[in-house]
């Protein structure tokens, strides 16, 4: 009874979301569209943006129907459900994809059109709105998703324990997960191609302005800030979402079975992410711009009122069920390392800093100095914002272990239940991800709204108002960034309790992890295997940038070269190729890496054993982390330190200020594959194969147990 | 009878090789001087290698008299033993690294005259000996002192048990580690800081050459060379070396106590080092330049030469023992990965690359088109260096740790004879590092002899005689390196192994470390912070090193702005001076960092628990084993890549070769902290916190129980 009712307010709560986003977007969709030449600057980026989807969602489609028919003859057993749920975990994560892309350059124009006719309020509400369609499908997608998956399998294969059903839908996950990091890394390849090749030709060999129609590649620049932007930052966080669901539901399940208390702890993540999808549908309609008009403030209140409204509904829903309070706990310890990371990330990627300790501003005068001074500075705060990040997930985890350890008066308690708390604290970090998303979604649309309406001539004052938008998004960008990093190492050390939890159903007692210990020489060898594939990944990803960019910039003076009129503005260069050859090449950029990461995770497995490969995905989340942290701090300082060098605050008349403007460009132009590429995609990469380990687990124990002479 | 001839070999054979040293230092001094001009340029440089010793051993001994003090408060039972057995470590590292600082300094002139007067082979001699000074120096020392402090302990204190034993000589190998940390880190920033402050004032600024007497930081510039590459290194090296034998004998002498076999584990480590040692002496030896005259296939001849007669050496005393083989093929599979890291170091950082896979010219290419390709494409390969090394560590590891679980013929077996097998394979691993040290400190010795004779205006033969010297310098140098970091990496390993044994002589059964369970969140949280430890020391040293260059150009600059005769050159600059503020400089940047590092490892076994310290360790090692490894590589590769485009073979006259020549310059000040300052300084630094966590564990174990309540 008290499990249907969970499943149902779940999949309730999932239907919601999707009606409310959909509906915002028929709303953004009848908003103005502007004057003419608003519309035809930004056609053009709609047009691109579906190339960009054609090309792209053929591959994706045909990597899943390949990995989907394997899976299927690989596993005895569930191996259909668990490619159908799969097979499900994809599309949805592609739908989401699809339509947080759309929904991006809709609003474009007609956040423009809105600044241009009635200023900031206006043109805040179109691009907030369309952030928030994003915001609340991810969010929508993954409780439906998960919901509605486990009533079907639990309907469909009777007997089945809830235990395994979840680990049935851990193809969902990995579903989810695999189109985040084609989406996340993928399109951090194509973003950061299409940058670099339009400025090569453009900006320096052909000295014509950026962003220029006539530049071949100026369409496939601007797709990407939407491609990587919100599409792939929404299904980065939509994969924590679903895998911290999904890896606290089985840890739940576990609980369960062993105890069977009152309530069913593997559907407790359900309902708690339910809530925060709940308190962000209202949070969303709650952020409006104060009479100040200044739309920081309000993305903050927005987010602030979200939490506080999640801790109501969490504490009410226990209080219902009876329950003590200590679960909320749980969810707080998340919620407060995910706003500590955020905040260290601003302290160490802003112009403010902290007190004192001004990283930033320090690099500046490092810049002013030599471009080494400024790359080895930039390098040694992101190394060193690692540390207080680092150190605030080291104690969400043992405080919501700690917490779990002692809950005995929910019928938690023990290391099972101290566990379980930490799963719980990465889907209170994640609950009120619709909320979250909705406004860092909202920074690129306002930035490529700033793009179209210079573009299309608009009046001063129009342009100063988005400025003024771009700038808080900008901020609210800085703080999802930590936010996804915490959410994501605390969601994938859940995913690794969950995978040595899932041992346990093994048909081969002698392989089942009862302890990871690293004094095992077997276990630190794949500890330190483990830590070679976030490190392996990231240099294929970077030098992956460069190939690309190499194949585009030859498409460009290709279509230069033969066609002069492309120059002279008589003719129109062939977007939709540079496009294309963007998108095929970041895929094929990214595809040995991937599949390289999936193959090593499953022979870590087969020729270490199990444990070895618990080892193997501690010490890729440990160095994950570190590079992930590094990459996107020291790339986002350098950023902001050119930033502040071409702010008018900065003396122009500086001696050697072009010598030092140059170092700046340089140091953000050694950032950008940092931030937007390598480092976002670590997070991704550390929970496919956390799911590959848990997905696999039964093929691997199978040709271990072979290799070994077990069976 | 066993122990006593095992024991009296061991001294034996390091007081030969120290013997042999000061033998050899007394040829070098008798050698000829070179004329005037060389007598003059090379004396200078004496001098303020004198000073330089004179301003670091003053703070490294009020180091370690606090730390003396310290120790024998804090400790109950053998705090005087240990603060003792500490202080003799500190003071024999101390002399290790004088003899080789003032042999190189003295080399110098002494090459260079021999290759003016006799060309070649004369000139390769010289240099070779005075290498060998060093190498033998730390060889043999380390074989004394671990010997001898034996000895001692055994007759003073009666009934104490050889596991005790060994953990009170633990504070002979932390005092080793702590003054290795202090020059191959404090060096690090030294060279970096007079090398940086020399070029920005004196080339940049006022547009004198390079190494002109005229720049008050030229000493200081041309000490460093001697500080870092021959001290630092040979200080690490010989850290390593102790820590290994140290470890060894811990979990040796753990078996001893269960089992009692025949042959005494607890003292093999020091027969094996002394075989090497043995090897080393005669290798050093049969190093001859052949015919040809080319002296980098001597160096290499004489470095096989030694492995085969180490090998055979451990052979013929297995056999006199009636032991079973098993034991050697440990230090084989040690010595495999050292040359294996060598070799893939080698490719990535070398022109040739391997077959068609050549980093170092795809980085060329990259700088040609940008220097934030450069960058991107260095710091790119500089990850990927890293996957096949930590590959190689990863397979010794499982080989060594399954070859001693399974060697039940020679009475080990077992997870315990597994372990002591890895801790036998680092053993192994550097039981030649007497000529290793030799053909390493040989680099920097012909690279100061260059200069010495171009300044001395020598004639083209002997120059282009002493650039032959130098390139097969370069070589041996990118072979130690990475064979320094394989080698502390195995060491380290084995401390980790070791500390865990010690946790069972503590007396509180409830904190005996049995398993470090990475699956527990208290490991875990502690293996997080671990992994802080390097990244948050790296980004000191390389900060550190802009902070004081920053105070050096400050001093050069009123050198010059208060006596303008010293750019006239008709008054001498305060060379002293420089070397002082460098030098205390340094010192006063590593401080922090340093007692950081110690002081997080003491807290974190306090409030963790020494499981979490354990974790503690393990993270550490994994994360700073990347981090070493990357900026190592990366470093060399910038070197390298500088070097093809500055060498006449590079096409100077290719449209921008200006702009290409400065991005490689770039690449080149990025990496020279990245692998003459942070990278190498990682090794020494893993090895201090493990020592740490050995030597303070009853007193973290102490208040860890009164934190807990368990007393």
């Amino acid at each position: 009874m008290v499990a249907e009712a969970f499943l149902g307010t779940s999949i309730l709560s999932g239907i919601l979301a999707i009606f409310v986003a959909l509906y915002t977007f028929r709303q953004v969709n009848q908003a103005d569209e502007g004057n003419e030449r608003m519309r035809e600057v930004s056609a053009l980026i709609e047009e691109g943006a579906y190339s960009f989807i054609k090309v792209q969602y053929r591959n994706l489609m045909a990597f899943t129907l390949v990995l989907a028919v394997l899976i299927a003859i690989v596993f005895s057993g569930f191996g259909i459900a668990i490619s159908i749920s799969y097979v499900l975990g994809s599309l949805a994560s592609m739908a989401a994809g699809y339509v947080g892309i759309i929904v991006a350059t809709k609003a474009n124009r007609r956040t423009a059109a809105a600044a241009a006719s009635g200023g900031l309020n206006p043109a805040f509400n179109v691009a907030f709105k369309a952030g928030s369609v994003m915001g609340l499908m991810i969010a929508g997608i993954a409780l439906v998703g998960l919901g509605s998956l486990y009533w079907l399998w639990n309907s469909l294969l009777p007997g089945v324990e809830a235990t395994e059903l979840w680990e049935i839908i851990t193809g969902f996950s990995f579903g989810a997960s695999t189109v985040a990091l084609f989406a996340k890394a993928g399109g951090g390849i194509y973003t950061k191609t299409a940058d670099m090749a339009a400025d090569i030709v453009g900006k320096i060999e052909q000295r014509i302005p950026e962003d220029d129609p006539r530049n071949p590649a100026a369409v496939a620049d601007a797709v990407g800030d939407n491609v990587g932007d919100v599409a792939g930052t929404g299904a980065d966080i939509y994969d924590s979402n679903v895998a911290s669901i999904l890896a606290a539901s089985i840890l739940g399940a576990a609980i369960d079975a062993t105890y069977s208390p009152a309530l069913p702890f593997g559907l407790l993540p359900l309902v708690i992410a339910a809530m925060g999808t709940i308190a962000s549908v209202i949070g969303v309609f709650l952020v409006r711009p104060g009479p100040s008009g200044d739309p920081g403030p309000a993305l903050n209140r927005g987010t602030y009122l979200t939490t506080v409204l999640f801790s109501v509904l969490v504490v009410l829903t226990l209080s219902f069920l009876n329950l003590d309070l200590t679960i909320a706990l749980f969810a707080i310890a998340g919620l407060l390392a995910g706003v500590f990371i955020g905040f260290t990330s601003d302290v160490f990627t802003s112009d403010r800093g902290l007190g004192g300790f001004k990283p930033v501003p320090n690099m500046v005068v490092a810049a002013e100095k030599s471009a080494a001074n400024l790359i080895l500075s930039g390098y040694s705060y992101g190394l060193l914002s690692v540390v207080p990040s680092v150190i605030g997930i080291a104690c969400a985890l043992v405080a919501s272990f700690v917490l779990g350890a002692n809950a005995t008066s929910v019928g938690l308690g023990g290391v099972e239940g101290g566990i379980f708390g930490v799963a719980i604290a990465a889907v209170g970090l994640l609950s009120t991800n619709g909320m979250i998303m909705s406004s860092d979604a909202y920074g690129p649309i306002v930035d490529n709204a700033r793009g179209v309406i210079e573009q299309a001539g608009a009046p001063r004052e129009a342009i100063a108002a988005c400025d003024k938008l771009d700038a808080s998004g900008n901020t609210a960008k800085a703080i999802t960034k930590g936010f996804a990093i915490g959410a994501s190492a605390i969601s994938v050390l859940a995913l690794f309790a969950a995978f040595i939890s899932s041992t346990r159903h093994l048909p081969f007692p002698e392989l089942v992890v009862t302890v990871v210990n690293l004094a095992n020489p077997f276990v630190m060898a794949g500890a330190l295997i483990g830590a070679l594939v976030p490190v392996g990944f990231s240099a294929m990803l970077i030098l992956g940038v460069e190939d690309n960019s190499e194949r585009m910039i030859t498409e460009i003076r290709r279509q230069f070269a033969e066609d002069p009129g492309i120059l002279e503005g008589t003719s129109k260069p062939d977007y939709d190729r540079c496009i294309t050859i963007a998108t095929t090449g970041a895929i094929r950029e990214l595809m040995p890496g991937t599949v390289m990461a999936i193959m090593v995770t499953i022979m870590t497995g087969t020729f270490l054993g199990l444990n070895a490969l618990a080892g193997y995905l501690g010490g890729a989340v440990i160095t994950g982390l570190v590079m992930a942290l590094l990459m996107d701090n020291s790339g986002g300082a350098w950023d902001n330190a050119k930033k502040i060098i071409e702010s008018p605050d900065y003396d122009h008349n500086r001696p050697r200020y072009e010598e030092v403007h140059e170092n700046s460009v340089l140091g953000d132009m050694v950032g950008d594959p940092f931030k937007d590429t390598a480092g976002p995609s670590i997070n991704t990469l550390l929970v496919v194969i956390s799911l590959t380990a848990t997905l696999f687990l039964p093929v691997i124990a199978q040709m271990h147990a072979w290799l070994t002479g077990l069976i």
